[in-house]
């Protein structure tokens, strides 16, 4: 396999296990009779910061972007290079090279979105209220208004990326990679505490549209709608805070070492 | 005290740490009068996380297994050989040391079970229901349905093996002894907190199935039922689970580093 | 531009940071209808001291101080250079640099501040209590009485910089950059969960009058006194703390390392 | 100042910290009208684990035992010096140094407890409940049977030791200050969660002493018994898991590496 298809490959790969994980700690909150039925929403921050933790671990040949957000900041950013230098794994950042990470993404996504389905089965099931099934798929938010709803979201994908930047330039992150996932996952529990209150923070493209396209395939029972109307704002707002926060981050390269 | 006289201590005594602690919190969250009780679901997922964390220290020279899912998901992936090659203790991996570890693993896990009751000791006395006694020592379904709770754990299980397999080719896991734990640590509350809904996430066979055994021949005051019929849904699943994850990181070599 | 003014831009966007992500979480807790609602206070703790983490990240250029207190904590110590010696960026300490950083620090918490009404917008317009919204900003005392919460404060403030000039000394902070804003973030969380209890630990001047100038000046609906009277609290108790912590270290420093 | 001087001013610095920011989460969580009152037993495991990490940091000089139980463990298992290598702090170990040792985390954890005190000095004035305010200086029973408590804490005390001598042993811990606190910070909130239950785990003599000396001697508005028929529990149990701990742990040095 040449390294763009062992790029594609390592996307999918993370970014299912990204959104299976992070879809699973809101069905295990959200659906009825779980263990941890109710459980708050501590608990859903941790288990998404802690999903990006085993989705970087496993998209660790191509740099772990899982998120469209990212690929498109760091573009602005100017990288010239995606992929792992050390195990020599790198294709030249072209057109083709950020179509195949975002359409590795959003597969990857639909895919880790149906697992967690057959993983809580019985549970949407028995679920009597079709807000909380495409609650665990997509967000939506909590007062809909959608220029403050994409206010919300660029801010919180802002962060994200301009923080992973500096994660990148500090200098630790490369080379001990259990480690660098450590810093994203905790960063990621913090955006969700402190930014997820309006929207839920989707601040991620593929971890929205995926679920939310196997939310409109799948034969969940009693399903409802899937929101179209809202589906443009986690997408639009993230890829503007990553884009923003890659310019920036040119800008602020001397704060970021 | 040859090499597999050690790995067996080792797996043993491991296996014995996780299970103390991690049915501990169950104690601690189900159990009348505790100080944590009614403590919520995501104390159970950082308590068993940290008793993973524990037992990882105390298995060093055996690499830490403490999980027939895990052992036997090593062996899928084309493991040559078992132990810590820091301390010179690794052994050829064939049917006897497979049986070794197991066996050790097993026979931990129902000495934990058993030191847990005592730590508990008093609580189980005054504690009216006999299921919660049980949920301290062994796993039972939100919604029972055997096909769909084998789904759960062996997703579960898919995850940590595969994961845990990334960790090892990231590079960074050995050598790191105490941060080597603390990744695998991080997985588990972030599984739990994810996949643990449906079934209370055994994704280990010696963590289910020896406590069971332990709550069958305990003077429990009261006990009740030990839910044989249950008892193979989290030892066959976490193996499929396992032996799947082992197979698909031989495929996914590239992207995992 | 010279190290003074990157030392300038590098404290005002790490304290923005902080302040946009320490506030947001208690936006979430706080105000009307966000997904985080009621979301008890382990949940603040969590996301202020990842709040440190993204703003210690941020603020590598500069050392990282985001808080006048750990500023004039550093002088009382005796610290001859600010800012980061791997990067080039230091500049003696003398009048001047004392200024700019603390200059930073309160207008980089004044912008954080503005951000994060702004990705709360329409909650604070929908929140009917007045204290509330000005909770978000500033912190306020449980029970009112100037030398009691002062006398908190100063304690609070004390452990922070006297662990962090700890951290220092222990020698495994500096290089690693990402990790060494870790044990600062684990380090805020354990003296909010502790410590936090009679005032909500503003231990950091910046952090309490920077948002509390926002929360005058700003637009905000409904939105009550800033409560000037106690404002000078947060203000004096940290800066005590951290002088007295800065001598006691110097004193210390046989134990610290 | 001699070496064996500044090893009891470490230990009494760190016990002090450790005890000052462990029993200020009690406070936060059990005393009236604080912000954090009501917040669960998973925020005061966090406070404490945090504490420990904190109290490490500034015991650096001492190897950190800042317990009694660490201390004899250790001597159980054989230590033939205390202090910190790296700083040329070491002295051998004999009477007086156990002595020195035991002797400054007794003063130490006084000291930290009439600090709490002062910090939470309103609360405790209008806390109508005597037990609640013994229960921020010193643990107490679910169940009071001094059998059954003494087994509890043995058990825990055990696991405290034990997984510390293994730290020591994997190699990791020595040398990453920071680093090495932070597992014995996460061991410390799973043994908290997982066995803290029956009796709010002392796991160490000196934290449980010196506080219930501290709230004997302190003026403190309607304090009620200071409960020494149970006292001796949390001494004579700790110190009896951590000699067999130390012993346990020379029997299992091949497997702890």
């Amino acid at each position: 396999m040449d390294n763009l298809g062992v790029l594609f490959l390592s996307e999918l790969v993370g970014t299912a296990m990204l959104v299976l994980l992070g879809c699973g700690v809101v069905a295990n909150v959200a659906l009825v009779k779980t263990k941890g039925y109710n459980g708050g929403f501590l608990m859903v921050t941790i288990g998404w910061g802690f999903a990006v933790f085993a989705g970087v671990i496993v998209a660790y040949a191509s740099g772990a972007h899982i998120n469209p957000a990212v690929t498109l900041g760091l573009v602005a950013n100017g990288a010239t290079e995606f992929g792992n230098a050390a195990l020599g794994t790198t294709v030249p950042v072209d057109a083709l090279t950020v179509l195949t990470y975002i359409g590795a993404q959003l597969i990857g996504a639909i895919l880790g979105a149906i697992v967690c389905w057959l993983a809580y089965k019985q549970h949407f099931d028995d679920e009597p209220q079709p807000a909380n099934k495409l609650g665990v798929f997509s967000t939506g938010p909590a007062i809909r208004s959608y220029a403050w709803n994409l206010v919300t979201e660029i801010i919180g994908t802002f962060v994200l990326v301009f923080v992973v930047i500096g994660f990148g330039r500090n200098g630790d992150a490369s080379g001990l990679a259990a480690l660098g996932a450590l810093p994203v996952a905790l960063l990621v529990i913090g955006i969700g505490a402190s930014l997820g209150g309006p929207t839920g923070y989707a601040i991620n493209p593929a971890r929205d549209l995926g679920p939310r396209i196997a939310h409109a395939i799948l034969p969940i029972k009693g399903k409802g709608s899937s929101d179209w109307s809202y589906s443009w704002v986690p997408v639009v707002g993230p890829i503007i805070g990553g884009v923003l926060a890659g310019w920036t981050a040119i800008v602020a390269l001397p704060l970021l070492g």
